[in-house]
């Protein structure tokens, strides 16, 4: 690929000044000169860095396949062209500003252009670096919108010892995507876990991730926007309840990706990816001190993992007890061996998914010389047990930095310098293991085509049981019912029915109501409904909707304030299987009120699950609708019913004040 | 002070191999020579770090002042026998097992003791290492039950630059307590913020962290707890919902202290501290990466500080836009001195309380040598207008170590390498700024004597409006009364009446439902009670308990399933002010409920802060008293009413089935 292994590169604004781009852009692409031709372009001529120069890239015999363009934005359009004639088939377009009559004469030529506003790309597996900044070769894939971000994660892997396989700085995307770039990793062996770092998100992310998860790369996908208030205007319940963060997670459990919040987070949950997902959230915990034991089980809790009891460990060093956390007191300090022991009993137990040793270890050799060789030889002995087992093992070591440190290290065993970080890390790839699963889709949805009110909405939603219900235009009418009170009485076409009065509940006189009704509001259709006077009843909402960056996600939360006040949701992509509609309900908060909360009847929780994968199903398959909201949704022991419903068709505004229709 | 600044010390096992704990400390000892006269004793005789040593502390010509127990526990019997019998006036017990009659004779001695099972003392301003392990003279004041997690928190210190003033690894606590600790700071110049990690909490914590508050000396606590499930059986709501670190946390607040969860997240929050605590909590961020701002601001929002849009800034670099996060894209890149200029502006615009900066900055010198001394000259600018402003200002540096974050280090601006250490701790840090205030105490505890039953209750807490109810012991009785259905029956005796059946509501014929639950429950008193029929009512729990480490405290909470569900409670120390029960009011989630949620009228918050200060107070001033509990307590716009307490006696075990009690 172009932008991965060029037979030839030229730098274009290469500088001999070493606090100029080009003056790093042209040592990064001298490096590689082993494996393919670099040239140097500078305007002025003279060597840069010992190098000869060209003036402009005319005067080289043969066209590089990928030109660096290390230039200011204004002379672009002309290095541009005169690459475009020469039969330059790649650009990377460092500088910010390059117009899009220039990217247009790009893409028209059939060139490919990384970039504009990128800080460049690396890989460690071709001697490619064509980017400022320093990398360590290794085996995150890095891909990133913003160029400091992805050089702060670079940065971070030289430290934790994972280092960067390849690094795709993408910037503004005008040609080269960030999903693009993420599709490249799959056939990049050096790459065993990708980072990405995306502020917006473009069409077939999911599937990348999905696929590199498949080709055993997971993906870590670092984003913002939990503080930005840039929520669209609400037109439903749904709406308001799904932040575009929910749904980024959403996409990452769909993905079997995982999101975090910070370059550092990033680049501890690859490391620890690195040697291995988890098998699960049970985390074995050692310490030579019970307070940092106990500190580092406060944290595994709060981070979603379970410090499980241990039922017997064999191999413990004498005197220490089958605990979780096991403290080794003293026992670490008589014998470096216990370490190792201690680590390996909780290994091979198989009682836990993965293992943090905290403490002291790491410091012995720094503190007293002559134990060094030995503490290297026990992390040695841990990596292997570690790369033998498949168990993931990390360490916090109260040094920063010793001979055991970095040997772990090397060896693949993540270290720590604060115990918040191993944990954090632990949580994270607990919840990549667990949630990565294939939807198969099923075809449930209905053909009937939208029309505006409520009792429309119940005829598209033909698979959902809702009251017993008939139009009334006439007060009439609505002392004839043969339905049984107590009734609702609703105004078919107002879509916020509470708001604007539109809605009666506990009515005993049906004429009466429609009468005060109908005075208030005018004439039009108005529902007559049976009340549902279910005890042992929980309400919840359902809702669905098109996200424009995920497309199709359904939601179902608490019922009344308990969404909103509590935020107490669940949301994924659509469509969802039933089974994942269970996942959802057992996330909620209020999930107990739903299985016998004190001493209540358990409600029908799989009539539920139904009526949420049909909702996701029916908006996935309808394009022509933007939103399907049931709310309430009343569930008891003896099933499922709506009692009001929604839906907004795609390109509608809602407008409460017109679309009135007389049947 | 003994355990500060003793006039001689001598170390008994003090030892030649680096590989023992009298190496270290013997090492220690002789490092204050100059200050103090040092022996070191060895039963072998000869010299020990070439310094001569004698066999036995009678050998001395004179008793010293400390010795440091650095032998094996057998032997401290008669080390410390002899050391009593020639004066010495106190101990460093560094070993486990050192036994009760020991610590006794100490005692009676009128000598006092450190630990045992301590880690020793350190202080910088007399030279005095009695300690395992390497200190960084500094201004952090570090008191540690246990010795490992605090020679982590001096490590930490130390390479965050605060470095340590005192450490006191106190051990069991035989004799010399924490708090006796903390107290000894107050005085101590050299600290100006305490670092505490206590497993549980004597006497006099509360205090003691409150007058080092008001000394300018702030408190940071770092306990564990949080995932124990060692919660006492619950008698009550209240006690089932307030968990100890609840209280913790309870506590800080009202010492003006607050409360961490790793030694890292201390060391931070205290390096913050020593440069002055935050006024408020808006924070001005700065970045020269627009996805690094969005990353600090999104960590920002989650740490509880808020990123307030700017109205006007006075002297951003040119082009440099006044929003929050600043972006400042190239400039600083084209001028270093713009990376100042961004933070004087903010530092000096006062609309924001602290400023982190967060990216490239601290890397120029390490990528471009030449740039090194203006970089640090920026950051030396940054460090006096810090200094001169009393504005806390934060770095996040790409770089974890350089010239320039060591000069920032050395001026008092603390840097972090990653940016969650940086805003956590800015996050902890406007915590503590506003909380802080003294309490004081009204008398208005009613004097009734403890009497068991729903009706003593209700007379005992006659502060409380209740339903109007009387007593009722036969079908008869309940015929003939006066009140206004419809009405409540309860058992007056039942502490948990719903569960035992002992309550009925909505009652419309008062002598059935008495016939029906009399002939369930047997012959008893009952409580006939009318119904609080208003609309618009919400319903919340009030409760205060006695804690064991931290005494009186007192709960409101979000009535039926929110409190216990959502865990949407608030607690403090007892007793509290009304203005300070308006406060916990105002921290549950479900708080708009009580102002006009979706048009409902306005709860009269007034009326409710006044009946949780007034339970407050009556268990903070009777002894006599374990619990007191109203659950539900119903508000609305003209009121709160109480329909149910009860209240738990000191010493009692609550058992529904005695104590039924005839009229």
């Amino acid at each position: 690929m172009i932008f991965s292994d060029p037979a030839s590169v030229a730098v274009v604004g290469a500088s001999d000044d070493p606090a100029k781009w080009g003056h790093w852009l042209a040592r990064g692409a001298l490096a590689g000169r082993d494996r393919r031709a670099v040239h140097l372009v500078n305007r002025g001529g003279g060597p840069v860095l010992s190098y000869p120069t060209v003036r402009s890239l005319s005067e080289l015999a043969e066209a590089p396949e990928l030109v660096v363009l290390a230039v200011p934005a204004a002379h672009v359009p002309a290095v541009v062209d005169e690459a475009l004639a020469v039969g330059v088939r790649g650009f990377v377009g460092i500088p910010t500003g390059i117009d899009d009559g220039v990217i247009g004469r790009i893409r028209e030529a059939g060139a490919r252009l990384l970039g504009p506003n990128c800080l460049g790309v690396f890989d460690a597996a071709t001697s490619l670096h064509l980017a400022w900044g320093q990398f360590q070769a290794g085996s995150l894939g890095v891909v990133s919108q913003s160029g400091q971000v992805g050089l702060e994660i670079a940065g971070l892997a030289a430290a934790s010892g994972i280092g960067v396989s390849r690094f795709v700085s993408v910037g503004n995307q005008a040609d080269v995507t960030a999903t693009e770039a993420l599709r490249d990793l799959l056939s990049h062996d050096l790459t065993t876990v990708v980072g990405v770092y995306l502020e917006s998100f473009g069409p077939g992310i999911v599937a990348a991730m999905s696929e590199l998860r498949a080709a055993g790369k997971p993906v870590v996908l670092l984003t913002v926007g939990s503080s930005s208030a840039a929520q669209e205007a609400a037109r439903s319940h749904t709406g308001a309840l799904t932040s575009s963060l929910d749904v980024v997670d959403a996409a990452c459990r769909r993905a079997g990706a995982v999101r975090v919040a910070t370059p550092a987070a990033l680049v501890d949950l690859a490391a620890v990816l690195s040697a291995g997902v988890p098998a699960g959230h049970r985390v074995g915990l050692i310490s030579d001190s019970g307070g940092q034991g106990a500190i580092a089980a406060d944290l595994a809790a709060a981070a979603g993992l379970s410090v499980p009891e241990l039922s017997s460990v064999d191999g413990l060093p004498a005197g220490v007890l089958p605990r979780n956390p096991v403290d080794l007191a003293g026992a670490g300090e008589r014998d470096l061996e216990n370490y190792f022991r201690a680590v390996s009993a909780l290994v091979r137990g198989g009682e836990v998914d993965t293992v943090v040793l905290s403490g002291y270890f790491g410091s012995y050799g720094e503190d007293t010389p002559s134990l060094e060789s030995s503490e290297v030889a026990i992390a040695a002995q841990i990596c292997l047990l570690a790369r033998e087992t498949g168990v993931p093992v990390l360490v916090h070591s109260m040094r920063a930095d010793s001979a055991a440190v970095r040997a772990l290290r090397a060896g693949g065993v993540p270290v720590q310098h604060t115990i918040e970080r191993a944990v954090a890390a632990l949580g994270h790839a607990s919840r990549l293991g667990a949630n990565f699963q294939s939807v198969v889709l099923r075809d449930t949805a209905t053909a009937a085509p939208f029309r505006p009110g409520y009792l429309a909405a119940r005829e598209l939603l033909s698979f959902v049981r809702f009251p017993q219900a008939h139009a009334v235009t006439s007060a009439a009418e609505a002392k004839a019912t043969t339905l049984t009170g107590p009734y609702a009485l609703k105004a078919d076409w107002l879509a916020h029915k509470s708001e604007h009065g539109g809605v009666r509940l506990n009515v005993t006189d049906p004429s009466a109501a429609f009468a005060e009704m109908e005075a208030r509001l005018g004439p039009g259709t108005y529902v007559l409904e049976e009340m549902d006077t279910r005890e042992h009843v929980v309400e919840l909402i359902i809702g669905a909707k098109r996200d424009h960056s995920f497309g199709p996600v359904v939601l179902v939360g608490a019922g009344g304030i308990h969404a909103e006040l509590f935020k107490d949701t669940a949301i994924e992509l659509a469509p969802v299987t039933p089974a994942t509609a269970r996942d959802m309900l057992a996330r909620l908060v209020s999930a107990p009120l739903l299985s016998g909360w004190r001493g209540a009847p358990t409600a029908d929780v799989t009539a539920l699950a139904q009526v949420i994968a049909q909702v996701s199903e029916t908006l996935a398959a309808r394009p022509d609708l933007a939103e399907i909201e049931l709310n309430p949704v009343r569930v008891g022991p003896d099933g499922v019913l709506a009692v009001d419903a929604l839906i907004i068709p795609s390109g509608d505004t809602l407008n409460d004040t017109s679309g009135r229709r007389v049947a």
